[in-house]
């Protein structure tokens, strides 16, 4: 039974053992010790668990989850050997919450009556609800910004992961871009995604420090043909032309790092690139809706292109109205990022809105966090990306503010790998 | 068949009219028009609808729902006439969107072609969500900071709604408290919630100007004694003592304004304090769970009072441990807020969790956005909260930084009603 314990039922065991001690700091380790069983299997339903060992890490063609927190960390220790200690800690803690049980027992502190839980307990109760934690390199953590090899990995930074350039109309933020160190943390439940980076952060106490993060909602892409196209803060369905799970070719073709790319060690793995876009909502909210579906490529209500009539037809770039004029302008966004126009370059992508309160000059802080994995940045998003800053008319209504790069190694296998075992062997 | 139609079948419905019309800007009030039916009614379920209409304006004793997106406005408009025509639109909005329709027609845009849409579309498909949406009127809407009785009703600012006095350790951000308006809205879709306070931002363009807003998640407070007592980001349960929908005479008592309390357009209405409290959740989490559990007075895993065995157990105030010392500590959360400590004054919590990212600092900026409803905040929340910033042990890891104070008016009654109707009248 045991075996088989939801956290809701662990809890209230744990908190039965420690009422009768209530008070007494020698029966403080009770909550700890109990609180660590096995969460319910639910696979399938938003609340059920995603497994998280596997070739590739989960959280990429995952049937994107309705909510995200996503960190980005900077590394503040010197030490190698504390850094790989903690991306094995971390490892257990990602395959123990993903699975529905608390952070769990890491080091010395678990059984100690005086020392901190062993988890921040507000995820305590809830279901795994789908979470997913996926880690990604930067390439600060190569070779820092003053150009030092402080792990002594700078030669295996595969090529692939080359800074990225500076695109026409670039408002990058530095202290909210970059990172050594990535989490994204995407789950049915923001409590349990908001729950699994704080305690990532917490067990990194001293070897890294939070650089920046970013909380979202509402998905702005399916990553799987049983996914509804979702809708941006635009209000245009966002991610028709998606890559998605089923398209098996393509996903090896464009999202998968393949044998011979690079280094050994991020085979199986993808390259992650996050933006994050404010939109001026404000300012779209006042163009007319023709304008708006001219700027898109496609009309708002069936997300179709422009000339056709379902959301799915493929775009026909080439037909012009009865004023000889392209029916898909040319500066329209469907145009400028297909990847038909882009040499095939496809992205998964898997973004989500976001609302950060407001801007002090009355307007709503909000837009679309950015989040696209690929197989190699410098053929796909790159160009697609200094097409669309050149072109682009939506660019009207944007601003990059943020901007990341990741190198995502492949996933887990089993219980006696851990994140960046190859990488650091 | 079109009385009963959900926002998704409109838009298939629009996007058909739309796709004829593609690119053609005399199509373009398509959408408009036909993406104003009637959602299918669902009440009760998490996706259904709670009526607008009523004595009480929903959002308050309403089952408290798993998002928030909360707004302040100030009034940027000297003219009252206009003011008063806002509030009337904004309430024809409110109704149709809290039933999961469109913001709807609001004046002229809707039917010209070349005019903005009128609704911004990305709640289109959705349904309602339980979405509420609670208005209330800060003191600067009576008299403003220079004096000045902006709108002719100074005469009529209430008692009770007296400016909040400086509480030890406030380190409030004037730029994101106060305000002269207020709107809450919660639904269970975060994009539900977020549309419904974008599009009353966008038809108050003029009038007003967003002051502040806030995101929350993971409602920190049951207000129905059907819902589970969920955790707080310090990881235990809070708001188990709370003011339910189901107590009637305290409801009478403690949280609705009754005649004779002050100006009768308040009668039936609530006074509502906001407070952001940000969490130092990194220190939180380095403290010994004994420390923890004696700072809330509450064992974590049950939330059981101190010395007792169940969450809903009176709390013994009086008990004392076998070294003569109080089971639960005079500086105790639980002691000092609860309404036996405090003259029996009850506070109906609705807050919910935000993380806002991080602080530059290496930590989340993360907390409780405390939003608590009453009859007159001089007898409730003032006392309370002047003994809490006193003696309170959580306060170390507590900084209040927004604070706001609105009068929230009785229901509207019907569609010949508005908000703000008596207040003007």
């Amino acid at each position: 039974m045991t075996g088989n314990m939801s956290r809701r039922r662990a809890i209230a065991l744990a908190g039965a053992g420690a009422a009768g001690v209530a008070g007494v700091a020698a029966g403080a380790g009770a909550l700890v010790r109990v609180a660590t069983e096995h969460a319910s299997a639910d696979p399938g339903a938003a609340s059920g668990a995603v497994p998280f060992h596997g070739e590739h890490q989960a959280g990429i063609t995952t049937p994107a989850q309705d909510r995200l927190h996503f960190v980005a960390f900077d590394v503040i220790t010197k030490d190698r050997a504390r850094l790989v200690e903690l991306l094995q800690e971390w490892t257990a803690a990602a395959a123990r919450m993903t699975a529905g049980k608390d952070a769990g027992v890491l080091g010395a502190v678990g059984g100690v009556p005086e020392a901190p839980p062993d988890d921040t307990g507000e995820a305590l109760g809830l279901p795994p609800s789908q979470l997913t934690l996926t880690v990604g390199f930067g390439p600060t953590l190569f070779r820092d910004a003053q150009g030092r090899d402080r792990f002594g990995i700078a030669d295996r930074r595969p090529p692939a992961l080359a800074d990225l350039p500076h695109f026409a109309g670039d408002a990058l933020r530095p202290e909210i871009s970059g990172g050594d160190l990535c989490v994204q943390a995407c789950a049915n439940d923001p409590q349990v995604a908001v729950h699994a980076i704080r305690n990532l952060a917490r067990i990194g106490m001293g070897v890294v420090s939070v650089r920046w993060s970013q909380l979202g909602f509402g998905r702005t892409s399916s990553t799987s043909r049983d996914q509804a196209t979702p809708r941006n803060l635009f209000g245009f369905k966002d991610g028709t032309a998606n890559l998605k799970a089923e398209d098996a070719g393509l996903l090896r073709d464009q999202l998968w790092v393949q044998p011979g790319d690079g280094p050994d060690w991020m085979t199986g793995g993808s390259y992650l690139v996050t933006r994050k876009i404010r939109m001026l909502i404000e300012t779209w909210d006042r163009s007319p809706l023709a304008e708006q579906e001219q700027i898109v490529g496609r009309a708002k209500g069936t997300g179709a292109p422009l000339g056709r009539t379902g959301e799915f037809d493929d775009p026909d770039f080439a037909a012009r109205g009865d004023d000889g004029q392209p029916v898909i302008a040319e500066t329209a966004h469907v145009r400028l990022a297909h990847p038909a126009q882009n040499d095939g370059a496809h992205l998964l992508r898997r973004g989500y809105n976001f609302v950060d309160g407001s801007d002090g000059l009355g307007r709503l802080d909000a837009g679309l966090f950015f989040i696209a994995y690929q197989r190699d940045p410098r053929r796909q998003f790159v160009p697609t990306q200094t097409r669309l800053s050149r072109q682009d008319a939506m660019n009207e209504y944007l601003r990059h503010v943020s901007s990341g790069l990741f190198a995502c190694p492949p996933g887990v296998r089993d219980g006696g790998d851990h994140w960046g075992r190859a990488l650091f062997a």
